[in-house]
């Protein structure tokens, strides 16, 4: 991108999502920012938005003949035809805006039509449309941001709960940026150390030293707990999703909207009711936990069945959990134990005995020996009970420790998670060939490429085709 | 409404349209904005909004407890689980504001939780949830805008074309309004005097002047006029619909891709390909005109054909215009005849002649026949020939008077049409009754309804249930 589009003239894009709204904003940035606003608005004033003061507001209208519609005597009634729209306009002089550079927004009445309008005269007064991202990418590249800040930007547009929000927000204060900058200074001040002895090898400096071995460890050991906590952190910023599963008739629906308290699915008594997979996320303790309900079938006797079974089989692959549901009232059969065998059993699973509310006549025993260590839990959907206690098992299932959920800085994001797994593999190569008394060139080299990841998360150290990536995701006008 | 909602209180809600944004708006409005707003938002400066100057920007939190967080030193870093989101939030005071009241608009980083849980918190403190429409129906009984106005706003929103937008600005601005309150204090003063006269009926002062009589004539002109405009105004709103009909394989979604300029329709050699009605709308000369392409089948052979041809029906009932078309290259089949003489007489309606690019054979002045005074036109669709000329013709066919589309009022809301017709026809009655030498109070009556009708166009006279109408088809937060 660095070739194709220039960071240095002002660009414009519609800030506000697609659809009829009752604000809609044309956001403009960059050096020319405030004449190309000020070529096609006219301020009921009269005074210009260059004479404005920063973080002002000004009323007035945006205008196709900026010249003509202020000999008229600057009036809706006397030129209607020249107007666009009736807008408020906002400034934010640079350094002090969302860019560094100013900022002007369009408040408009909203509506497609009028805001594509409003850009369109913008562009043709010489602003440049914007690419998707590219006023957070200029929020990074002037300095505002760091990178991790700038994906927390996105992460909050998207969050799915309160705790995705939270830890967005946590990241969008520099909290996440802070303590890896922190990381990387103590590996650099090691780094410069053992240069500085490798050139003066000769002299026989006594190859490393302690106390920076256990600089490195201590580092090595604060990566890991982000590494640890990043399961939570993942699971924060998507959703945890649970699937519930078991063979037909067993309440799967029932349970779907005991747990949604709604009555989202169709629930008959007729078996394989369900035939397509039905998701519904609710938020459960701040986390957004999505729920897929899934056809309970066995075999596929006809073609939609076996696009059910297929999507069955795709939706366990990718779930974090999995409620194996039982009917409580009816005796284990041959369909259920069939079902439970085909589950990798590497995969994470709770035991739901359903319809509590019935005579138990399934097999406890039977079943506790099925499952094993895993949690059993008796409910009733139509009841609603049990449900609570179902929660709690979800969450002790799916974390070992719910309480790092609400860690001070939990790292969500997989290009965040990739770097500290590749940065913490590379410092443990180092102290291990450091601590064999190997040639600390050896461990100079796996530590540079550790201080080097740990730069490219928070866009210390950075390439241009990364930022691409990062910002496509952005939308435009972001 | 009046009876449950206060017009007094101070209302919230999220402006921008729902979805992922770069920018997402809470709108506030009534006397405790301001404090509400300041309930929540902690700024970097640590002035209150109170204190902020109106059409100022403030930059700063809206946070969860704003008591803990600026006790502890108003830092993002230092309380971020406090914290909603990062913002700019704009004052405007009242009168100079949307509504004439106190006006906050907190502009938050976007996306639909962070937004929600921002609405959350002021309600929490004690806004309401504005209902559709609400902070222009206060704009409205604030006196900042009338109610033809108001419902320019909508119109602007909506606005499908350019001539569209214009006719809105234009209603927004106050012209139509202008005129209306004219007429109607024309006719007033008129009714005042018959009124003056009637009380002292004794007297015998010699029924109505002449002159008043001429005055309400050139009234009855003036509303006649704007009436007649109207139907441009419909169209210019609402979009100009044509159905392109005729039997299959005549080329009619070739002819539509022709006139939008693009290969939306898929268009193949073989007969009955087009099973759906297709609508694409595209701009001509600043209208925006749909075109419908139908199937063009005689009589149903199975369920989807039977489908296919009621949507047809439909379309060509709704329709402002019918293309006709006809296979240039093929003699005149008995298809084609069968088709037109089903064609309601009164619609509007012109032959288009396709394939212009191959040896023509059909029956031109058999057609020319048949189609009597209405427009035939030689295209080639596949060429894209004629099809200038065809627009032209459509535009003719439409409009007696094209030059009406750029006039400078155009009424084109359903509910002014509607008021106009009957304050028309009230003013006719009383007009006749009184030149007819009837007792006057006859024409006075009349003369009212038609003084009351003007005033509910414009809102000078208006009942809540007609507000409740209107301002319902706002969204929340206009």
């Amino acid at each position: 991108m660095a070739a194709l589009v220039s960071m240095n003239d002002t660009i414009a894009a519609i800030a506000t999502p697609v659809g009829q709204g009752a604000v809609g904003i044309v956001r403009l940035s960059g050096a020319g920012a405030i004449a190309v606003a000020d070529a096609v608005f006219s301020s009921k004033r009269g005074k210009p938005l260059s004479a404005a003061r920063t973080f002002s507001l000004c009323y007035g209208w945006i205008v196709r003949d900026k010249e003509v519609f202020e000999r008229a005597g600057r009036t809706p009634q006397a030129m209607p035809e020249l107007i666009v729209d009736e807008v408020v306009v906002s400034l934010m002089r640079s350094p002090h805006s969302y860019t560094r550079e100013d900022v002007v927004e369009i408040n408009s009445h909203g509506g497609p039509r009028v805001l594509s309008v409003i850009l369109e005269l913008l562009l043709a007064k010489g602003a440049r449309l914007a690419i998707p991202g590219e006023f957070t990418r200029r929020a990074f590249l002037n300095g505002r941001l760091d990178l991790a800040q700038a994906e927390a930007v996105l992460d909050i547009i998207q969050a799915k709960s309160e705790l995705a929000l939270k830890t967005s927000l946590t990241q969008l204060s520099g909290e996440l940026s802070g303590r890896i900058k922190g990381l990387r200074r103590r590996m650099l001040d090691v780094l410069a150390d053992i240069e500085a002895r490798l050139d003066f090898s000769d002299e026989e400096l006594g190859g490393v030293p302690d106390d920076a071995l256990s600089v490195l460890r201590t580092t090595l050991q604060a990566l890991r707990s982000l590494l640890e906590g990043s399961f939570c952190g993942r699971i924060v910023r998507e959703g945890l999703k649970v699937v519930i599963y078991g063979r037909p008739n067993v309440g799967k629906s029932s349970l779907l909207n005991a747990l949604l308290r709604t009555d989202r699915a169709i629930v008959t008594a007729i078996a394989g009711t369900t035939r397509d997979t039905i998701e519904e996320c609710v938020s459960i303790r701040g986390l957004a936990v999505c729920f897929v309900d899934t056809a309970g079938i066995l075999e596929a006797h006809d073609e939609i069945e076996r696009l059910a079974l297929e999507r069955t089989r795709k939706a366990i692959d990718a779930c974090d959990l999995l409620l194996f549901v039982f009917d409580g009232s009816a005796p284990l059969g041959r369909e259920d134990e069939a079902l439970l065998s085909q589950v990798n059993p590497l995969k994470k699973m709770i035991g739901v005995i359903n319809k509590s509310d019935l005579p138990a006549r399934v097999d406890a025993s039977r079943l506790r020996g099925l499952f094993g260590v895993r949690p059993l839990v008796h409910v009733s959907a139509l009841e609603r009970e049990g449900i609570k206690q179902l929660e709690d098992e979800i969450f002790g299932a799916v974390f070992h420790d719910p309480g790092l959920l609400s860690a001070d800085v939990l790292v969500s994001n997989v290009r965040h998670i990739e770097i500290l797994k590749n940065s913490a593999a590379s410092l443990e190569r180092s102290i291990d060939s450091l601590q064999k008394g190997l040639s600390p060139e050896f461990g100079a080299a796996d530590l540079r490429r550790a201080v080097d990841g740990l730069g490219e998360l928070t866009g210390e150290v950075f390439r241009e085709d990364v930022l691409d990536v990062i910002f496509s995701k952005f939308c435009i006008g972001k």
